[in-house]
């Protein structure tokens, strides 16, 4: 008899977990594999890094509302986002593009201005690639470098209990952008006449559109010369990326529900939703937001800067993954970010 | 007005050099980009290599005549194959993999088979990758890093002239074997009572199939210390990848009709096809051997072994490409390799 086990009773990372369990390293380069943002590879001095990511038209973008320029320049940032969560530098990028016959050369063109302004933002270079034609609609996958002074590289693993939980920017606004994408295209479809009317979102709609990886916070964590022991970046909701840290590194974690950066649009537009602005925070992708932990004397270092927050702290796995609301309540944090297969 | 220009008008490699010739390089790491099978990356004491390939159902594969587990086998096999060429050892592989719904997880074991099978012979290590759901079909994406000693490396522009030009393997059979797959599938469409009948093909149709990577030929070329000056891999064809090499290296070629390497198996299968085999050898591709220049003083070294051809010679570029028939006419060689978008 032939059994049948459907891809989304593993959900994503249970199966990224099932297919790599029995690979083994031949190289002694390859220094750290799947389980962090991107592999460690130890090609001398530094470490070099690699990440790769794919997204796909109908999963992960829709091209009614989101200009392709800006779909090219998020392709690149999001890869460059996992460098970020490496505390390391961005390098090089490669670029596989599936196009429909759907797309134009001209489409193509806008595409990668929004590449090559992301590769001048982020000062990576696109060094090769692969063109094909698609059966259909857009497929891209990006793969970037970076490298990392050996002593410096943040790894998911080096939570240690006591550290201080940061988080940069603010949360939940790309998600909160989606759904005012959704809607006003739902509206779009049932009256053409009826233009989408994004003027009052601009921020979370942007946020959602054309996200920023915080190599800028790199930059003057470096500056500062605080070390991020543990990193992650936030593409699936901060809610699966402390379950991501946990896992990696055994420890707990409390949060602080009155601690938590949100934008007043993200708040206001939930509440216009009738969704929990705080579940926007938790579970809602796509921020590219940065979260690590750091040892209590940085504290003092970083205690001004206007874009890190100090959002909680770790504690023994046993303890687990906590929020501690605004009533001083502590209730257990559930990991429900955005699965692809689900 | 808005001007609409389809990407078939521009072809692979035209749109390839559109979208690329703005772009410029930030970073010193960043030595070589596009142009070449792999990008060259400086880090220190060896050049890094890094390369990515994409394969789309309908596009380069059909899991109706393709098992599951040789598509995992030749996703590796043909990025190894990129870093063959620049002379390099594959070091690292990350996997960005998009499935609909129609693949099963026991459907997706079998592709990481093949994928495992692969990174075993090929001494390399699967390091990370993106797992996402498709709306149609499977996507693979595979980007590969390799290294090379700096004087070690192989480049497209370093043919000159009077340099022998070498093939390895045979070629044409990955082509016939796709024509006898599809005629197989035709008849499976026709009448599903009939099933196909390979056993008379099975060197062409396992050429398709499961393609291998020469690093063979590149271990065997180090240890034999023979360097080969410019070097491709012959994944379009024969006449495609002359087209690439005179490009970049501003050389002419003379290549021997009686010294094309053909197995009896394509070439007797071309014959029923009723296709010349020399078209099978020109332009057919996916074969994945390799195809390099040598010096002349480098002939003595290589004269006897069992898998090098030498099949011409490098001239000025005003020369042209030619072939050199069995009676000694020289024909021009016309660039007829696979095009995704034609």
């Amino acid at each position: 008899m032939n059994n049948r086990t459907e891809i989304n009773e593993l959900g994503e990372f249970g199966l990224i977990d099932r297919i790599t369990k029995n690979f083994l390293h031949h190289n002694p380069t390859s220094r750290i594999g799947v389980g962090d943002d991107a592999a460690v590879i130890d090609y001398g001095k530094d470490y070099m890094l690699l990440s790769t990511d794919m997204l796909v038209e109908g999963v992960h973008f829709d091209l009614s509302y989101m200009p392709i320029q800006h779909l090219g320049y998020k392709s690149i940032s999001i890869n460059v986002s996992d460098i970020a969560a490496m505390n390391g530098i961005p390098q090089q990028v490669v670029i596989g593009v599936g196009l429909s016959n759907r797309f134009s050369v001209e489409a193509v063109d806008k595409l990668y201005e929004g590449i090559q302004a992301a590769c001048k933002d982020f000062k990576v270079d696109l060094v090769g690639g692969d063109t094909t034609s698609s059966p259909s609609g857009l497929i891209l996958s990006v793969s970037v470098t970076g490298i990392v002074e050996k002593n410096r590289i943040s790894l998911r693993s080096k939570v240690e209990k006591g550290d201080i939980i940061c988080a940069t920017g603010d949360l939940g606004g790309a998600y909160m952008g989606l759904q005012v994408l959704e809607r006003e295209k739902q509206v779009f479809l049932a009256n053409p006449d009826m233009q989408p009317d994004l003027r009052k979102y601009p921020y979370i709609t942007g946020r959602q559109l054309k996200p920023r990886a915080r190599m800028d916070i790199i930059y003057e964590l470096g500056e500062m010369n605080v070390k991020p022991k543990a990193m992650i970046d936030i593409s699936d909701g901060l809610a699966s990326e402390l379950f991501h840290l946990s896992k990696r590194s055994g420890a707990g974690f409390f949060i602080y529900e009155d601690k938590l950066p949100i934008d007043k649009q993200t708040y206001d537009t939930a509440v216009e939703f009738n969704i929990d602005p705080v579940t926007a925070v938790m579970n809602g992708g796509e921020d590219y937001e940065l979260l690590f932990s750091i040892n209590q004397e940085d504290f003092e270092v970083l205690k001004n800067h206007p874009d890190i927050h100090f959002i909680g702290y770790a504690a023994e796995l046993e303890k687990g993954i906590n929020l501690v609301t605004k009533n001083q309540n502590v209730v257990p944090i559930k990991a429900q970010g955005w699965d692809h297969f689900k």
